[in-house]
């Protein structure tokens, strides 16, 4: 099951949650590992910071970590990268496959999800209107790579539609089926929305895509960390995935994992010494770098351990259910995705009430005053015609941290 | 003037230099600064580091400038990589361009000079049969890089022989001439070659390419802080170099320079959310990564302006022209460049002699031996047939590293 029963599509109507149950979970897993955001993670906490989807917070020790690769790489930095590193990353990948669920054979290093995505997309020979089925909801910077192919090789994006709200995971199955044609090569899906945050069925896409003999390839930016993950046993062509977003290793950690039969056919983006070689050969040279983050991915997957991956993503998907759940209510707003939280990850992204949406004339706007008067850090989005902000929880979110921001919105939307 | 007076071509023989001339230069700089190594360097100077070359070495100083912008970041993940860094980047590109002579506005930030060239190469549409003219001693990844489009478009390379050992600059020009037909679409010339170290005049061959219609590219990986350097005299449609090698930024810091004329038409490796707005929005939104090493970058070029950049550069190729002397000498071998260093940099490649190179049946395991039997880091080289040690010399390289190496060859050679 690439999704854990709490999350897969079967579970929507089966798992209503109780928005005290969830938050009684939340403060359970906090006491019992007496956690102090403060004292793990080096964020400026005199800012109310619900943004940890967008680049991820790395903790203290994870940057010791890296901080003691790079003084090992300066003392001999000729044995360090000319000598040592392939075993290094190879040893890295290996630890990292095994979180993610694939062999390290098939897995490369990247420095973000959108560079393996960019990298898998040029593996591709393209013919003149080839089509490609996106999620309307996919990642912004995917959409472009697209057009960037659509401007080279005449590559046509048919795009999937999933109005809000969403009731069920077979939404997304359906509309990917709609758009789905006898021409279309690629089948490229988010794991978990960047502006909806929802998790997508992927499983059940690739396989319907596959069966048709359409090359897939999955989006799992926000994945890693905050869903369970067996990469192999989706299936898809290509996977890739940020591992500094929800893993919280050191900024630039991101891999690439591909199928056995896609193994000899992805290269890098950058062509280096190794081009023609052997895959992983190919990734984990791929010129001069900084290869230090890369090697302190497993240490950020060690950090989380000893709490247990399992309650980590429990208490943060708890939290955002909770939140959306509480501000849903609070705000008087549908929410977008099913109450019980079980088409979520550890975002939620909840509508703004009309009258506060009203008083600024864009997202960006809003998000600035959110910023600059209340001091709190959060993305807002427009989608659907409609305006939403994103709660990110992770280990330094606390519930009053989503509680001020209620307040603050739904204060302002009445004194409006 | 793209080349200083004194490695210009029409410098050749007019500079024959003293090797005791060159060793006071060495000696005079250092006791004017009362340079100490292992203050400055974090390198492990138990061993003997002449392969500054390859990945160059970071001082201390410059690391904890790194350190301080990663605790920013860290503080405010949100705030500095989404709203603070665009302007930061391009304060950066504006100290970078006015070092290497040209603009901000036509820069970009890479992690290395293989991923500027292969996003210049990725710019252009090729059509098959189109010839690239390359140095026979063009830098490997590079070669590999036409040889992926060679897959992928059917672009034909055609090698640029240049024979050592090298009389003159001229002889690159003809060279370049000779390899050159009318289906040449681009010649992609290193400024400072990478197995021979010597010193490419690009200014007059990207000249007499724009001359007949052929797209130019410098690959000048070693360029920046060992050459005097102004990117836009030289004139090429495109200009890759590397800051962490000579330039002693961290590791990960390189550029890619474009004329006016292809700034619309030249983006970065992977396409992000920018894709089609802007030549420097592109280059400054690659999607999330590590920052801090680029904007490191002008406390590297003000690290060594406290010497001043030009006695820097004069010191080591001073080093670097007296090694390549004191060591032909020692060892009875035919420089592969004239003996007065005008056509080297900061770098020297000498020939072993032939009794000790025929000990060991590959470069690597003379390299090997170098490392493990004497402590001496130094890349071994076959070139033309013949086997090369290539010294490179930075302020922590001192005569007595490069008489060490002497003695240490000289002695295996005889006792052979």
């Amino acid at each position: 099951m690439p999704v854990g029963p709490s999350f897969g599509s079967s579970a929507v109507d089966e798992h209503p949650c109780d928005p005290n149950t969830l938050l009684r979970e939340v403060e359970a897993f906090d006491a019992q590992f007496g956690i102090d955001a403060a004292r793990l993670f080096p964020l400026d906490f005199s800012f109310t910071f619900l943004n940890h989807g967008s680049f991820g917070s790395t903790p203290h020790e994870l940057l010791a970590e890296q901080a003691r690769w790079r003084d090992e790489l300066e003392a001999r930095p000729i044995e360090f990268l000319g000598r040592r590193l392939p075993a290094l990353l190879r040893e890295a990948a290996t630890s990292v496959a095994r979180f993610v669920g694939t062999e390290p054979e098939r897995l490369g290093f990247t420095v973000n999800a959108t560079e393996g995505i960019n990298a898998f997309l040029r593996s591709i020979a393209w013919q003149r209107g080839d089509e490609v089925v996106l999620l309307d909801q996919a990642y912004g910077a995917v959409r472009k790579s697209l057009l960037r192919l659509e401007h080279e090789f005449g590559v046509v994006v048919r795009d999937a539609l999933v109005p809000l709200p969403v009731r069920a995971p077979r939404e997304f199955i359906d509309a990917v089926d709609a758009a789905t044609s006898p021409r279309t090569r690629l089948v490229l899906i988010d794991h978990v929305t960047s502006p909806t945050a929802l998790v997508v069925p992927v499983a059940e896409i690739v396989s319907r895509a596959r069966d048709r003999g359409i090359i897939t390839l999955v989006d799992g930016a926000h994945a890693p960390g905050s869903i369970p993950l067996a990469i192999d046993e989706i299936g898809a062509d290509g996977y890739a995935a940020n591992l500094h977003k929800w893993c919280c290793a050191p900024k630039g950690v991101a891999i690439l994992a591909v199928s056995s039969a896609w193994r000899s056919k992805v290269h890098p983006l950058a062509t280096s010494h190794d081009y023609g070689r052997d895959f992983n050969a190919e990734f984990d040279w791929q010129g001069t770098r900084d290869p230090t983050a890369w090697l302190s991915a497993p240490a950020a997957l060690r950090f989380f351990a000893r709490f247990g991956w399992a309650a980590v993503r429990a208490r943060n998907h708890a939290l955002a259910a909770w939140s959306q759940s509480a501000l849903c209510e609070m705000w008087g707003e549908e929410p977008i995705s099913p109450l019980d939280g079980s088409m979520l990850a550890s975002m939620a992204a909840i509508r703004v009430p009309e009258r506060l949406a009203r008083r600024h004339s864009t997202a960006a706007e809003l998000q600035a005053w959110l910023y600059e008067s209340h001091r709190i850090e959060i993305p807002v989005i427009d989608w659907g015609g409609l305006r939403h902000v994103r709660v990110s929880a992770h280990l330094h979110t606390k519930p009053q941290d989503v509680r001020r921001l209620g307040e603050v919105i739904e204060s302002a939307a009445r004194g409006s």
